[in-house]
């Protein structure tokens, strides 16, 4: 294992670095929102505070590959520590955490989330805003259930400025001081990324409501799509791009990423069923009461254990020992080894490509990625 | 009254440039879709027919008016008839169609409606495709409420939709032959429009879910931003961007185009409750039953009308019979002539405009105009 090239302390500048990009960008959007009246400079507040409050796992990790790229050529540049980052890198970063921002508002929506890692979500900030949730009533709502109304204005509002948002990570992205071509190659990106996490998205509603076969191959799929696209190859190719790699280096990096992605979105899997709630802040049992199709159920769904199994699943009402007894047959049917053996090897191909000479990540890159790699490994939320 | 400078012919040729670049992005798409599977290639096919349905009202416009510069200057490009459209006006065109698409898929999930101009919306085509629709039930649905699924799985097609066609606009305006600094101009008044455009649509939800007070002025506001900005400013501006035409000639355009904007949505307003149902394609008493906080509301709540008017509107409910009352009591109360009288002084200022000649519209350019406006005043539908 190589020692790690980036301590806590360059990760916490990069943090501060990536929050304050942000915050310049929703500062400016809150105040031009007074344009539009209060309720709207309100909901720019929410989402500002919302998208402050994130871990920016992306955009850390397109820092330090570009970090890594700039040490590989005996430059300082990217160096936060030496107050000389290059500013398209922290702003690329910034567009990465704003796209991640813009998928979460989209997808709260549809899976009718209110809550994220313990908090409300912008749709539950904006339910708890409505009239009808702060006082008796709203004299406008003679007809109306209100209830429901919140939750109208909850969602709608939450539809709303995912599209603000997609369209401000392709405004940030367009004034980044970055050569024509440069730029052109980050909008191909950016577009294909779009594209293909909609599209993850959209099979993972599809197995969701019955619409496709939730078979292993299937699920796999959606999930390097849906998750491992954006949150890993995405960053990796625009640190490349920026860093003026070579085409064959940024195509080995998005293999590497979408190894480490798929390892990533199968331990979130697990960790949803078998971790610590206290740590990861979802609700214990959520994914069960969801019926979510993961490659864990998948894989029960061809042992014997699934007639058991099937008939718990997707229940809202699932009791605390119910879950249990999920937990139990998940594991004693092999769903649980399975899918921990399909992490260890997608960290094996991770770090095949990431050691192939051929491959040509050069070793500075190479030993963040092996951190980074380590550090997902051990994680517990 | 000045001639129509373009002829049925003109639109029809324009109509039929802008479907042939809207059917080229949807084919590319389609295609590009089957790496995906076979859901998501449908949902682009259903899509893609939505897309080629519409009306075309704002390419035609932005397409006349740049044609119009062109003959202002003695130059016969963008002459359709030639042969020699220029190819970024027609592009523009379509991206402009595209983002009205992207409004509506986002505007019929937060609205609920399942149909549009008579025929089923992508939400409704959608929804008639789930497996509950279609057969006995999906077998992979034991614990879920099939109709209920149906809707989910539509719904959130068209939020992901809508994601998939924003991100198609950018895309398609960072493609445009044009130099860099028109580019820059052009991407600026997209963010620009999308954020009105969105901020009209949060008032809008805000007015119908009791966050906003209804009064005149904010209705105004709301429906200037949510259609005017988007309709009528926007196709103008580009339309003066890609012609070349200086700052003051733009902005002149698009002070044009609020005042016609204005009065189009106005116009709306009217037919949705006294028009033919049968022309305008809406269920006849849909804006009663939602309760539709429009001008006319907004002038009824000031009169002695009012205590008979509310209790029926939002009603879900309501009878054709209670329709027809509220219908007499909004001619009665003055609200429907005090409608007509805004449209007809948002027409005068929009003439105003169009003959100042300090404002430096072009003839060319102000004939369109005002035959725009004079198709707009007889519209039905």
């Amino acid at each position: 294992m190589t020692a790690p090239p980036q301590g806590v302390a360059s990760q916490v500048d990069v943090s501060r670095a990536v929050r304050e990009a942000l915050s310049e960008y929703t500062t400016a959007r809150t105040h031009a929102a007074r344009r539009y009246g209060p309720e709207f400079v309100q909901l720019w507040a929410i989402a500002s505070q919302k998208m402050l409050g994130g871990k920016f796992v992306r955009p850390i990790l397109l820092v330090e590959v570009a970090s890594a790229f700039g040490r590989e050529r005996g430059q300082v540049r990217h160096e936060l520590d030496d107050g000389r980052a290059d500013r398209a890198v922290i702003d690329a970063a910034a567009a990465v955490e704003l796209l991640h921002f813009a998928f979460v508002l989209h997808d709260d929506v549809i899976d009718g989330d209110l809550v994220r890692r313990g908090q409300p979500n912008l749709v539950g900030a904006v339910v708890a805003k409505h009239p009808s949730q702060r006082r008796a009533g709203s004299r406008f709502l003679p007809n109306s259930d209100r209830r429901s109304t919140a939750m109208h204005w909850g969602t709608s509002s939450a539809i709303l400025m995912g599209d603000l948002v997609l369209s401000g990570v392709y405004q940030s992205f367009a004034m980044l001081d970055v050569p024509a071509t440069t730029l052109r190659r980050l909008f191909d990106l950016l577009g294909h990324t779009i594209d293909e996490t909609v599209a993850g998205e959209f099979a993972d509603v599809g197995l969701g409501d019955g619409c496709l076969e939730p078979d292993l191959a299937t699920i796999l799929e959606m999930s390097a799509n849906k998750t491992a696209t954006y949150t890993f190859e995405f960053p990796l190719r625009i640190a490349a791009i920026l860093s003026g790699a070579d085409r064959g280096v940024e195509e080995s990096l998005a293999q590497a990423g979408r190894h480490l992605g798929l390892a990533f979105q199968l331990q979130d899997d697990l960790l949803s069923v078998f971790g610590d709630p206290h740590r990861h802040g979802k609700d214990a049992n959520s994914d069960l009461r969801e019926g979510k199709q993961t490659a864990l159920i998948a894989y029960a769904r061809m042992t014997n254990a699934w007639t058991e199994v099937e008939p718990l699943l997707g229940r809202a009402d699932l009791t605390a020992a119910e879950a249990d007894n999920v937990r139990s047959l998940l594991d004693a049917c092999g769903a649980r080894a399975f899918v921990e053996g399909l992490i260890e090897d997608s960290l094996a191909s991770f770090r095949d490509v990431c050691n192939d000479a051929g491959a040509g990540i050069p070793a500075e890159v190479r030993s963040v990625l092996v951190e980074t790699a380590t550090q997902l490994a051990s994680r517990q939320s």
